[in-house]
């Protein structure tokens, strides 16, 4: 079994001399009011204070730093903007952060063969804005598109509203520029859609920091759709807004986006932004078709004449760009909202087979009974990938460890049923101690020897993603909520 | 650097006693004669008579077969149907083949979340032909779909005429079981889009044997679309095709296939299938479109015109699927109608930016005139996956020395123009050696190191895809044609 944590004794102190001989002073933070910001990403529930952080300016800052690190044993977490909702950016206490987070730059556009290098601190909408003059954009659109970086969407493979029609980030991706843990510059990928020997690209992708940190990003770009149409079905109930999705699909239809929303979500976002959802409703679908004028008319019938069949009370269509933008924005403020109705709340991320979604949101329902907890489920309903969010009260200790179990115990449901632990957020430090539900222990060694086979000491990002007796013996009763998660400014998911 | 040979002596006797005590006899090959059919495979430039070949029925013959391998250092070559172009499947004279061709079954099929899974022998039109009932396919679709087998399809990540819309295989499939080389039994994969931790399924797509075996395939299924409109145009030149395709793409029309034949490949498809080809064309487009009616409608508008204004002289449109059946045999025979106006050809497979085909077909010219031989171009345009195919004369010894030369200089010229050495065919024996022109020696070496994550002896299929001194000092002058190319039954590519 290849070790995950280094096996010679780490001298930070050594390490913190060489990254202070080698950078420059405003390059580093290293004093305790500083690095209070570096505690965790968008996962609050785990904190941890690491000895020192490096904001990159180049691939050669990337390659020095993790230099040091090897020579003194020390562990590394990269991290962009800091808005995973896994714990895949905690750190460790004798560890360093290395931040790509200044690295922002465009480095070269091909509108004719539609592909941009950018560098990995560039926010996603900033590489679409960046694009735009070209009738150009990069489809991955988490709902944290105006601030997380192209480079965590890389390390967690991002996806968002539009991946059941586009893919994830992984089929956006040309090629990148990766600093390996043992401090080589390689270059993954190409300019070939079926990549030439093992591929490695793919396996990045993903990867969640632990086989390296990306330093530069060839995205595919897509050219703008002609037509874009963008409805909201109201439903009785969250099965005939299900029944109406496998309707979507057996057609044939691929929407842009197929969203869900149940009760509690339409009335948090409702009071959180007034974007029109009914509060009557017992479920919501938002439902983007895009594409050419006469495709887009004809799905659009389609599609309305499903939601009628399954009984949907009341459709509207947006109007306007200006209505389409609001219904959006709705949805995509719908973890923020959350906030409005809860003192804190907990963001799973569990995918299952679109045929039991159903099933699954009455078994949710059952088990947030049982605990006597509220959930609220908006969630990518075409692709499958629920969002259940626990809501709970964090100044009742009893009652957050009960929600914390609650939202365990719905990823590991996902996965009873033919699912998987993630959809889009990642495994990091949240749900490492769940993929034995999911894998065979030769499975999950298969895993370690690749992770093993770029970082033989591993130092890049331990205890992430593979359960380890450290990270899941001291687990349970360690949520402590941040008092940004109450206020959620940024809409995720 | 990884062994990619086992160290220790391997001691094939007491192997091939063991596959005697441990299978029955119907399963086993051993006599010079069957083990003819098993010295190459699609490429017959490179022939190595094995040791033994075992035509596995289930997964656990498989592990069998492989854990014999380890404990007598005895390296193994998987094989499908033996379709490959790059000699991903040439044996090793004291090595074992493991075949799957004789697990053909149907395991599971679910029409509702469009899943089906089968074993690795069936055929990939066998795959399409089974979930035909319910109004659903299987997307990838190499020319040698009729033979090719899903598991050769998942070993090299294969294409076809229309993964320009539909993607390659790695696209199409949700989970894999393996056999490690290591005799382990995993399962990659699984039911959400974006995987769980290191991409497992993606990296050992395309890995062309050297990460183990697959024997359990769950693939996706699509729905048919409603419309299909075909169309061949005529240009006058491949420059004129070329600005029509880059048009198409500009435009944001993404075919469901755009394929490429200039005026020797349409001469010889003519001569042998009288698929209706204009002989006097200097290149032909065939185009495909596919969905539902109005959107095929009104893309194909765009296409026509699209054609016009880059002075095609003539459009023909497929009027009944007859005749769309008899366009797509032309284009699917191409390979093996060389056959009719060369004794001999090589195949080529490189990629490069759809911006400059028309500037590497010239380039391609050039080179062909400069060795005194003829290159018939017929690839997949919209993809910029070129396959040139350089007609030789077999008998003479020089000239087939100078067509290999030929064939390996357009392979590395594609690396020149920011391409790649293979689209779909793989790298397999073939290329090997080109591998230094596109990858630095760090990029090998990562690779390598994945390689034996999975394979820590060096046991699967060796002597594939990287390049060794062994390999690549024995290249030169080795071509030797075999009866079967000359009258290529089966057309591929």
């Amino acid at each position: 079994m290849p070790a995950t944590v280094p096996d010679a004794s780490p001298d930070i102190e050594a390490a913190a001399a060489a990254f202070a001989a080698t950078f420059r002073r405003d390059q580093l933070i290293t004093d305790p009011a500083g690095l209070r910001t570096y505690e965790c990403d968008g996962l609050s529930a785990f904190r941890v204070r690491p000895a020192l952080v490096l904001l990159a300016d180049s691939t050669e800052d990337v390659v020095a730093a993790v230099r040091i690190c090897t020579t003194y044993g020390v562990c590394f977490v990269p991290r962009g903007a800091g808005t995973g909702l896994s714990g895949g950016a905690l750190p460790q206490a004798n560890g360093v952060v290395i931040s790509t987070a200044r690295m922002r730059k465009v480095l070269s556009i091909d509108p004719d063969n539609r592909r941009m290098t950018v560098q990995p601190g560039m926010a996603n909408s900033a590489v679409s804005a960046a694009a735009e003059s070209h009738g150009l954009y990069f489809a991955p659109d988490p709902s944290s598109q105006i601030v997380c970086s192209v480079g965590g969407n890389v390390a967690e493979n991002s996806g968002g509203a539009h991946c059941l029609k586009y893919g994830f980030t992984t089929n956006h991706i040309h090629a990148i520029t990766v600093v390996t843990p043992t401090g080589e510059v390689v270059r993954l990928g190409g300019s070939s859609a079926d990549p030439v020997g093992p591929d490695l690209l793919g396996v990045f992708i993903g990867s969640e920091g632990t086989l390296g940190i990306v330093t530069e990003i060839t995205v595919r770009l897509l050219v703008r759709p002609i037509a874009v149409r963008t409805l909201v079905a109201d439903f009785a109930t969250a099965e005939q807004a299900a029944d109406a999705v496998s309707g979507l699909v057996s057609h044939g239809v691929i929407p842009a986006a197929v969203e869900m929303l149940d009760q509690l979500a339409i009335s948090a976002v409702e009071t959180a932004t007034r974007a029109g959802y009914n509060r009557d409703a017992g479920a919501a679908l938002v439902i983007e078709l895009d594409g050419f004028d006469a495709a887009v008319g004809e799905e659009f019938t389609i599609t309305e004449r499903l939601c009628r069949d399954n009984h949907a009370s009341n459709i509207r269509i947006a109007q306007s760009p200006a209505e389409r933008d609001l219904i959006w924005k709705g949805r995509k403020s719908a973890f923020a909202a959350m906030g409005r109705i809860s003192p804190a709340y907990l963001v799973q991320d569990g995918v299952i087979p679109r045929t039991k979604l159903a099933e699954v949101l009455t078994r949710i329902a059952e088990l947030a009974t049982a605990a006597g907890l509220r959930v609220a489920n908006v969630f990518h309903a075409g692709d499958g990938n629920l969002h259940p969010l626990v809501l709970f009260d964090s100044d009742d200790a009893e009652e957050t460890e009960r929600a914390e179990q609650l939202s365990t115990a719905i990823a590991e449901l996902c996965v009873t049923f033919g699912g998987s632990l993630s959809g889009e957020h990642g495994i990091g430090a949240d749900k490492a101690c769940s993929m034995p539900t999911m894998f065979s222990g030769d499975d999950l060694e298969t895993m370690q020897r690749v992770r093993a086979a770029f970082d033989p000491a591993g130092l890049a990002n331990p205890d992430k993603i593979f359960p380890t007796p450290r990270l899941c013996g001291e687990r349970s009763g360690k949520y402590r909520p941040h008092p940004l998660e109450l206020t959620g400014r940024i809409g995720r998911g």
